[in-house]
């Protein structure tokens, strides 16, 4: 651990192996079994190795609670039935979120090599995290991956006044056979996360992100808290977001919308869904493809005006950004909130 | 017919019932064996009955001239290959989009009945149309329906300046026991049919649909006619519609970015690549849940600020309005341009 950076919001540098080591010890005190234990805190890592804190160790007091309230079970198989040939639904029976389901994406990776396409859908499972790594190890593995998960309402119809619809974000990997192509993206304009961000620091959002209580649009930070997020991209943001509310939910078994709990909360069982489809590259005989997907993605990361400070290109590939920060991260160390670490050390401490 | 409405634009009301004999005339009249001729009219009056007219008769004067060049061949079978139990390739044979991909969701849609999921993947076929009534029906038929193509590169980077990329729509259609929910949105921001008719009527076009040829943002329809479409909401439009471009390229072997070409043209031939998932609400016993999921979306439509003319709520769920203009459009009759009417129906007597 390297001695706090400066600035309004003072952060220390941890490294990826270090916060793993501490996320592995709190949860294992709190009474996870170690394997367990160690895919959930690989999954936190990978948020913040990512630069999204959102999805990182801040989490863990959360996670804690749950797990000490019942509303997470560790050590218990999920239970898994294959509905159809190419079909698997999963019981997570309250398992954390990433140890449900990098099972069932192994399976569905294993299927879709016969099956050509296989699709896992699990229910009553925590929180997944990103979907990045989920995608993206698909990608790696040989595989397309599509996944999806739904959230507690968070975002309002378009047109409408209050949350009605999760967060829902969508994640695509791509084989290209080098780095895959990883899509992972939410359907709000915005986390809530931010949102609380820009309250807590007395700072104004810019308009779109979000309505107040009375379903206006609002710049006011701390109104948009009580009030709801808008989606991306306006009405298609909006219809992507509830088509895939409504796919999850059909699929998984899980609640919709307002009846949504339980990955935010301490109280509540979990009561959203996820998805996962992987297509096997190999079975359907499709290697000699793969060069000239790469060869496109190049000549895109090539198509933009080179950036004015002669550094990162303007134009990306969906994944590139994150690669690059999770490197630079690797070598340099995770930056934390310096006071959320402290409180993360004293969870460790068990004083906490 | 009825006489033209009055306005700037004189339009005709036509019946789809004459529009789509009118249409099959033309087809066959141009070397199209009648069964197709009606696949492919139907996909065009949908286009023109559900108020989207840049996908309904306005095409078929391309269409007749890529019939008589080749580029369209007619009644002859595309050809089906399993690759995977789950997985269905398609050379289309140069067959018309819909024919060839209303038999490869026939045939999704029978395999997922068995498998759970199924996918098929198409190349070297005309332009499908609008995906709505594909997914649609997938949904009416009790298959949840994902489905992609991908156009000419139309749409640039995010952060780039040219064009890169198709508008690349994504398709889902999800049962409800009643109407299906049916997403069907463009990845672009607007569609260039939209902005030449704005330039052909010399009016600006928003800032944020365009670029002009040196990649600045413009409010110049004319300038933006020769540059590229912006990605809908910013740089996850980008995202999704990259992603779209590699998945669909990937499992069809269809051609990338610029090297898309054969659905605006009349030179060359189809290089576009299309997709459809189906995975079967029956096979996997997921009918108890579809009062859940209809339920769900009419709070949903329930929960905006009633319309101030008392009229179309505020709130809508994806394909609930254009089924209303289509419902509209069947009793009133579709409106079509006066001029382009009377250039199919000179088509239609052979003197064009």
């Amino acid at each position: 651990m390297n001695p706090p950076a400066s600035g309004a919001s003072p952060t220390v540098r941890v490294s990826a192996s270090e916060e793993r080591a501490v996320i592995e010890n709190v949860l294992i005190a709190a009474g996870a079994v170690a394997t367990d234990a160690a895919v959930q805190a690989e999954m936190l890592v990978e948020g913040d190795l990512r630069g999204h804190a959102s999805h990182g160790v801040r989490r863990l007091p959360v996670l804690v609670e749950r797990l000490r309230a019942g509303l997470i079970v560790s050590g218990v198989d999920a239970e898994h039935e294959w509905t159809a040939p190419g079909a698997l639904a999963v019981d997570g029976r309250r398992g954390f979120g990433p140890v449900v389901a990098r099972k069932a994406v192994d399976m569905v990776l294993d299927r879709a090599r016969t099956q050509g396409i296989a699709l896992a859908s699990i229910r009553n499972s925590g929180h997944v995290g990103m979907l990045a790594p989920y995608v993206e190890s698909m990608g790696a593995a040989g595989c397309i991956g599509i996944a999806s998960t739904i959230s507690e309402a968070l975002v309002h119809p378009w047109g409408g006044i209050r949350a009605m619809v999760g967060t829902n974000p969508l994640g695509i990997g791509v084989p290209t056979g080098g780095e895959p192509l990883v899509l992972d993206m939410s359907t709000g304009a915005v986390s809530m996360g931010k949102i609380i961000d820009h309250a807590a620091r007395g700072e104004a959002i810019p308009l779109g992100w979000a309505v107040d209580s009375d379903g206006r649009q609002t710049t006011d930070a701390a109104a948009a808290v009580s009030g709801a997020i808008s989606p991306f991209g306006g009405a298609k943001g909006y219809a992507l977001g509830i088509a895939l509310e409504a796919l999850v939910a059909l699929l998984s078994g899980s609640s919709l919308g307002t009846d949504v709990m339980g990955t935010l909360d301490t109280v509540h069982p979990p009561t959203k869904g996820d998805v996962f489809i992987a297509i096997s590259v190999e079975a359907l005989g499709l290697q000699p493809r793969l060069p000239a997907i790469a060869a496109y993605l190049d000549v895109v990361r090539g198509s933009g005006r080179a950036a004015e400070d002669g550094g990162v290109p303007a134009v990306s590939v969906p994944g590139d950004r994150a690669r690059q920060v999770r490197e630079r991260h690797l070598r340099e160390g995770v930056p934390i909130s310096a006071e959320l670490w402290q409180r993360i050390l004293m969870l460790e401490r068990g004083s906490a």
